[in-house]
């Protein structure tokens, strides 16, 4: 039986292109991008890719080229999503909070051949182009392509001329009959992403056609996604490519509706005015909806399906959200998995409990994706599986053709990354007796205070559970007895008139709600938390802090609130 | 970053066994089978196919040896899907509705070394075994295991001594921790399904575990198959593994309600029971749930999905089985595709359409499949895609990774139905403006009149409107003139005290509905068409009668008569 040879029509390769080809075959007249004033259906979509595909040919690209770009949630960053491999091209996408010195970080280390550029990060750009040339020895020099916008900003033709080309030019001079560059393997690349480091220098997840074809799937899988969603889009496409969303939009013949500012006034009104069925996002956008003014909002007429990912949502947003017509699926991943690696399917039975509990079982990250081989929560000393007791710690671990190739130019990271047989997520967790696995704290969060292992997620979720407190960050400072113990810095919220809250009440509100060895030995208030570009406290400042506080605890404490005011 | 090497992490192979270890450990509790007053958990069917896995190995099986079975959708029928191939087995699930020549000519040609039999087809399995010892010169003889249901039929310890084991005290024998086999490469063998050719002798497709896993996921993406479905296994599982369901209800975490018989009442009485929420069927099973007698029906509550396949559903039963609670999806599909290689997704906009049009839209063949790379409609003298206009007709070819491995020892046939890279199906189809697929005929069955091709399904499809018909089939009969010309064979429904109808009739009523050379030259009544043991309709018998009919028309007709009468 296996000396069946394969045939050309039986063994070809998996890859996400496909889904713009048959879309435009099936989906042919459908919406496939609303943005604005903007409209195209699948035939143009893929027209104009393939048109963008050729263009990149005609300007020499070769296979595996990287193709940089920086640009908001924007059609012409859909498009090249499907163009860039088309052309055999790597896609990467630059996530737009970074700093000139961070992009001219990732050129270099990318060797990117291309970057395409949003008319607003112009500037940004072409800084990050003077440090790459000034500070670097690059081995390659991209070709800068401008991405003008005239929904936002009329063409000027005299900016133009400092960029090798524009945007829609590259698709009008590009031939719609072009024949996509074939892939012949599935473990080819098709997308780099630079993970955000809080603490070391970013690295470059590269996808596989087939990682991102098995994810693209996965993700529809996972939340159920039927045929023809319209899906707002509120995670930006430099996330993980949407999440492979991107890619799975095409699969489902959705409609892309397209967003260059996530403000609550331009979600309300694209819901709206396009009749969105589903969107991603952190449950912080969940937070911006529930705030927006009353000139803002509108009315849910039907159900709008939310995945939310990054953080647990919390109990009282999302009865908040679901109230006013939205659903939220919440879910797990890392850049390295190509999207939700865990997701909270909802049990049926469920229905059945408490508010309160379902929103408990809301939080968990939930089961395995259906295209992971397998994940495990697991005693990294052992290996062993932890106990499915909701209580035993352990790091979750993945299995499965939907994770990264590995780093880029990074062997050691990657074999790190991989070893025993398994990815190492750096998420410390507990599974559930019914299977569920709920994540405590990233690993290098956990605090061990005499033994025990204190997840500073837990803490903080009590924290946030007071009706006072806006933010809070509970990190490990050094003890003399302990070890370490637990230090909470809150961000209290604004309200006038207000005596405001001392140490010693958060103290005793932890008392009451948390095992003493668990509760915070001092408590900082502060402005607001320290975050990295894409959100993420920054942990490792507050240990910092936190450190610098106890050393000079018994000196005056001036120091101290210098570091403390410039949260 | 093509210099990135696999890790054990990322590289495992693609295969639906995942699905029931995943199963057990998310949906630990929920009802995995339920059959009659038997009912097992995730959690037990896993550790019931980990028994028999291992005690098929106790018994000597090697990797990619064939075990084959024959049992109408019981329990065992669905855990030998899992426990043969983590034995390193591959299944051969045999038609029950086979003779013992065919099965011993399967086990033959397979060389299979166990066969599995349910306690009701045991006469028929001992009777092939004699053939297979008799007639054959067998490589291998198969070791002979007994499935019992104490459900119908107490068990006898008498009997058992007959065998060499018998199917539960293979499972309380195993031991609950085995270690699958890993699966090295995903193309490797999982199953084999031998098809029912009509006209030459049956082959052997072999499935990957890579195809399987695909078509799996593609399945349900096609049918939108939310989690926790409860599907009533209307489908034989014999049938291309129940179009790859047996994986796919694993892999959703639902529950399968098994059927021995397919009866009118067993179905309404289990759907009542159970909250059946999907099932799979030909159209024919919908015609028997419509013909149900008052005392078996049941109120259906909630609506059941149904996914039809083998004939476009007919506008009248379409809009009858819908009143009374069934939603129909139709699909298309060979043993060779793994399932459903296109569907008629329903596009939301068809809704605002009068039923007619939405019925007939629904009789389209549809899309193609996700996980399928491409899919046409191709003249096979040039191999150009046919415009898309309704009307010009080609061949339905495939291509794509959930297609078959090949025909088992047949490499011929395999080259021969991979030809210039695509699966050749031998299906006649048009393409709709819209991109949806409808066939028209088999290759074989186009009747080639004076130059125009005429579709025999589409003279039949007229045929049935008539309120008379009960069967229609229309074949090629030679035509000293035109080459060929249209010969319909019709049973008409039993209606009594009314009067036959006359050849001449039916003409006059295809002459109102059809293009003149489209309309039958001969109208021959039977009884009931012949068909093959999966309820095909045998052409190539009707047209020797045709071409019989046409020799004999001169002289007597008896011999023609008697040929009828056989029908």
């Amino acid at each position: 039986m296996n000396n069946l040879s394969k045939y050309e029509a039986n063994s070809s390769a998996l890859t996400p292109i496909n889904f713009l080809k048959r879309a435009s075959a099936c989906y042919a007249n459908h919406t496939s991008v609303i943005y604005e004033g903007t409209r195209f259906t699948w035939q143009q979509t893929y027209e104009r890719c393939l048109r963008l595909a050729s263009s990149l040919r005609a300007l020499n690209i070769a296979k595996n080229d990287v193709v940089s770009v920086v640009a908001p949630n924007i059609p012409a960053m859909y498009e090249m999503h499907f163009a860039v491999p088309m052309a055999g091209g790597v896609l990467n996408t630059i996530n737009t909070r970074l700093d000139a010195h961070n992009i001219a970080t990732i050129l270099n280390h990318s060797e990117a051949k291309f970057l395409f550029v949003d008319y607003e990060y112009v500037p940004k750009a072409k800084q990050a182009l003077q440090l790459l040339n000034n500070h670097f020895a690059p081995k390659s020099f991209p070709l800068l392509i401008l991405i003008q916008d005239t929904n936002f900003k009329p063409k000027s033709p005299t900016t133009i001329t400092q960029f090798h080309d524009e945007y829609e030019q590259l698709i009008q001079k590009g031939d719609p009959n072009f024949v996509p560059i074939e892939i012949q393997d599935e473990w080819d690349p098709i997308a780099l992403n630079y993970t955000s480091g809080t603490t070391s220098s970013p690295k470059g997840v590269v996808y596989t056609h087939r990682g991102a074809f098995l994810s693209a799937l996965s993700n529809i899988l996972t939340w159920g996604m039927g045929t023809q969603p319209v899906l707002l889009w509120t995670l930006p496409m430099f996330h993980g490519n949407g999440w492979a969303f991107t890619w799975g939009v095409a699969a489902r013949g959705g409609t892309n509706v397209c967003l260059r500012y996530t403000t609550a006034g331009d979600i309300f009104r694209n819901i709206s005015d396009h009749h969105v069925t589903h969107m991603c996002c952190a449950p912080v956008v969940l937070s911006f909806i529930l705030e927006a003014k009353e000139s803002e909002r509108r009315p849910i007429k039907s159900q709008v399906q939310v995945m939310a990912a990054g953080s647990p949502p919390p109990t009282t947003l999302l009865h908040r959200i679901e109230s006013i017509g939205f659903h939220v699926t919440h879910c797990y991943g890392l850049t390295e998995s190509t999207g939700a690696a865990l997701a909270c399917e909802w049990n049926h039975e469920w229905n059945k409990l408490p508010k309160e509990e379902q929103a408990r079982l809301k939080s968990f990250q939930g089961i395995g994706s259906l295209t992971l081989e397998d994940v495990d929560v697991k005693d990294l000393q052992t290996m062993e599986s932890v106990k499915r007791d909701g209580k035993t710690m352990g790091e979750i671990v993945l299995r499965g053709s939907g994770l990264m190739k590995g780093y880029l130019k990074d062997k050691q990271s990657t074999s790190k990354a991989f070893s025993n047989g398994w990815f190492h997520t750096g998420d410390v967790a507990v599974v559930h007796p019914n299977g569920y696995i709920q994540i405590k704290d990233r690993s290098k969060d956990i605090i061990i205070s005499g033994g025990e292992n204190i997840s500073s997620v837990e803490v903080e979720s009590v924290l946030y559970r007071h009706p006072r407190v806006l933010e809070a960050a509970v990190v490990a400072m050094p003890h003399p007895r302990w070890g370490e113990s637990p230090c909470a810095f809150v961000a209290l919220k604004k309200v006038s008139d207000e005596v405001m809250m001392s140490e010693d009440e958060i103290i005793a509100y932890c008392r009451e709600n948390l095992p003493h060895y668990m509760v915070p030995k001092m408590v900082k208030f502060v402005e607001e938390l320290p975050k990295t570009s894409t959100g993420k406290v920054q942990k490792f400042e507050l240990r910092e802090i936190a450190k610098a506080l106890v050393q000079k605890s018994e000196n005056s404490n001036n120091n101290v609130l210098q570091a403390v005011s410039r949260l």
